[in-house]
């Protein structure tokens, strides 16, 4: 069996967590050691090897992924991570990993999302490989027990029971709050956005059902065939259209961290008796059900205050009702529109040699610290406009300067004048981290000349 | 005339703007150029000079004191400074003060705390200055047309007219809600906490009045006086005992920034079309009513709550119902019990020499900006436990290591081995900035080994 995670999705409703370039996914949240990600692949790997797995995902996330991947110890081969050239949703993403799998001879696939919590990953794999057998026969998505009557998700009506799970009566995408209450009522079922299918047979139901989708995909390269593809859904592009889709319930806790409201819930276990949830001790006087979530090198008090979700990072604040965080996404669309880079990125930005983050910046100095991964190296790079002290606080960096090599060991210094050529690397097993203190006229990220690149940027 | 200002305050009321060690006369204010204390010395000299004013205040605020006074380009001889040895409440602070204005053939003094907040100081100073006559004739207090029924407050009781003025029929502290009420409807006025005098006959009033406090000031040390006096305020112990204090209204707007609340409607003038007051153009979607308070250089979103105060800075997060701000202090109280400096420093705290700001602090680095005033010099000094770089971004530095001098020009960095004699000096007429790169295994202020200091610590 093949599994395909969906890795492109930019999430903006949990801002200022997730940025523009740093999606939901790539989060590691309070009381985790891994990124939602890392555990979506940890949970595949209950069910497979990593060479069965392919990602599909936008180049932005590229580096994201392979750092993340690399901290689990593991390496997936670059034919397996497809690169959306640009986001068509979901139907084309699927179906670029369906073709490259027809590539292999073609095999059953599982879909699964890579932003999704699940808390008895062992529930999901027996689910899925119960499911094969069905997924042979036809197309399978997997029922979640709905928690309560939500709006935002599509639901799945149960018909004639098969062998191993259901056949689906009918799909109903977002009910309004009446008709959800009735469906709850009713046994229907969440549709959890994971399913199972064999890949040749995948292939024959977009023919039928999507031409256009399948006709773009004819084209020679991949920029051609997502340019051609409309952007369609998988729900609405082929399962709602299907004459016959299986069902199975998949009997566990779910929850998509969809926004501030479910990711309190998710944290309701942690509430302490007045109903709040926070994480570093802060100071709660008289408030109830509120959640906080700081970077915990902060003194935070709350005093007074109920149903509040605040979300504090070094660049942001985020102070929410906890009932009108789907507003989040217009925070981010004002920012955009003003063109503040803080609806994009965090303080802490991922390069494929590592992270900087910015310390302090003024019109006439920054600051930042650069961590550098054991093996990495920063493009060969000089400035215009200003020059640079690197002090090494861990590990041991190698620093050309001009033609010549230079070992600059931890509490050691090096100066890098006005135009001249530098490279970073880490030559250790370790992280490198560098603290870069910037002088000059002009620091923004625009004053780099590029001579030579492991990254190909 | 000469002038008293009471700066010994230590304002816990606006934490985590004001801290232990920086309290709220010390800060400047969104939209003022100044801070509230220097508003208070330049509202002085619209009645007289700078010699004829007399601070009283703690040694911990010596530096900022100065500090605050060189900013305005003035220079208080050090005689008019004068240094609690220990906190004893408001009696003890003035009589220190009028013992030092007799000492120089006694005057009228007119006494005024460094943190009220005046929007006409015109209207101060004439009516400080119109009520001299009435002064040399006995105890003047001042009283303010009350803005709301403030149960925190004194209220005064008018009684017979006299010249200038009217003779006080009542003091009446801290009155519950409902008699406060009627205090406002009856005529009553707050008690301003501004006095008029003339310093020999306040010395009489306190052999009479307060014989436990004359008693001490009898002694020879100011160590011994406040060793041995009693703590107690001018009202308690003063001012309501005396057989007859005269009364002036003082017709004007006055803010004494007590809590959040005031310190919500001291900003009244600039709240949008829904009462929200904000500073740095923070995000504000269904929200209404709320002040939001940050550092300026962070995001900042509201989305659906109303009647919160939202003080955000880089180490210290409040977030608190406009009418539960009163709570604050037990808030400082937790933090003291958690032994968290956070109640009684910031990020950036103020020495004699300058400041310096932490910008990042872990367990194998920390990252410091200092800035040095023109003139000034740290401490001659070694650190057992971590080694330095100081990379200046501003200004010229003169580094002395071991026992030879060293200019160090903007953009050029100097190193500090462990154990090694140095001393950091801004030799320049503008301040100095440098950041300061620690590595080693231990960054406590405590690993300081100082061998000559200009300000004898």
């Amino acid at each position: 069996m093949k599994m395909i995670i969906m890795a492109g999705g930019a999430g903006t409703r949990l801002w200022p967590l997730s940025r523009t370039y740093f999606p939901k996914q790539f989060l590691t949240l309070s009381g985790m050691e891994k990124s939602i990600f890392q555990m979506t692949i940890e949970r595949c790997l209950l069910m497979g090897s990593i060479k069965d797995i392919y990602l599909v995902t936008s180049k932005d996330y590229l580096h994201l992924i392979q750092g993340q991947i690399g901290d689990l110890g593991l390496t997936l081969p670059q034919e397996q991570i497809l690169l959306e050239p640009e986001a068509k949703n979901t139907l084309p993403a699927i179906f670029y990993a369906v073709q490259a799998i027809n590539k292999t001879g073609g095999d059953i696939c599982a879909v699964f999302a890579s932003d999704h919590v699940i808390e008895q990953p062992q529930v999901l794999a027996d689910t899925i490989l119960g499911a094969s057998q069905l997924a042979s026969k036809g197309f399978v998505c997997f029922g979640l027990k709905p928690a309560s009557p939500e709006t935002s998700f599509g639901y799945i009506k149960q018909g004639t029971t098969v062998q191993g799970g259901f056949e689906v009566a009918e799909f109903k995408e977002k009910p309004d709050y009446e008709t959800a209450c009735r469906y709850v009522k009713d046994g229907y079922l969440w549709n959890s956005g994971m399913f199972m299918f064999h890949s040749k047979q995948f292939t024959e139901a977009v023919k039928t059902y999507a031409p256009e989708v399948y006709k773009a995909f004819q084209a020679e390269t991949v920029e051609e065939k997502f340019k051609n593809t409309p952007s369609i859904s998988i729900d609405y592009g082929l399962t709602e259209k299907m004459e016959k889709v299986y069902g199975v319930p998949m009997l566990m806790n779910w929850n998509d961290i969809g926004n501030f409201t479910t990711f309190y819930d998710r944290y309701q276990s942690k509430q302490d008796e007045n109903g709040n949830v926070n994480f570093n001790d802060e100071i709660m006087l008289d408030s109830r059900n509120n959640l906080v979530y700081s970077e915990g090198d902060k003194a935070v008090a709350m005093i007074g205050v109920n149903d509040l979700v605040v979300i504090d990072q070094k660049d942001a604040l985020l102070v929410t009702h906890r009932d009108q965080s789907s507003k989040v996404k217009d925070v981010v669309d004002i920012l955009k529109q003003r063109k503040d880079e803080r609806a994009d990125l965090h303080l802490t930005v991922f390069k494929p040699w590592g992270a900087y983050t910015i310390l302090e910046d003024s019109e006439y100095h920054k600051v930042k610290r650069l961590t550098v991964y054991p093996g990495q190296r920063l493009s060969s790079q000089m400035h215009y406009y200003r020059s640079e002290h690197w002090i090494v606080v861990k590990g041991t960096a190698d620093v050309m300067l001009g033609d010549k090599d230079h070992i600059v060991r931890t509490g050691e210094c090096i100066y890098i004048k006005v135009e001249e050529k530098h490279r970073l690397a880490n030559p250790g097993n370790e992280p490198l981290e560098v603290i870069e203190v910037q002088t000059g006229s002009y620091f923004g990220e625009d004053d780099i000349v590029r001579f030579d690149d492991d990254y190909i940027r």
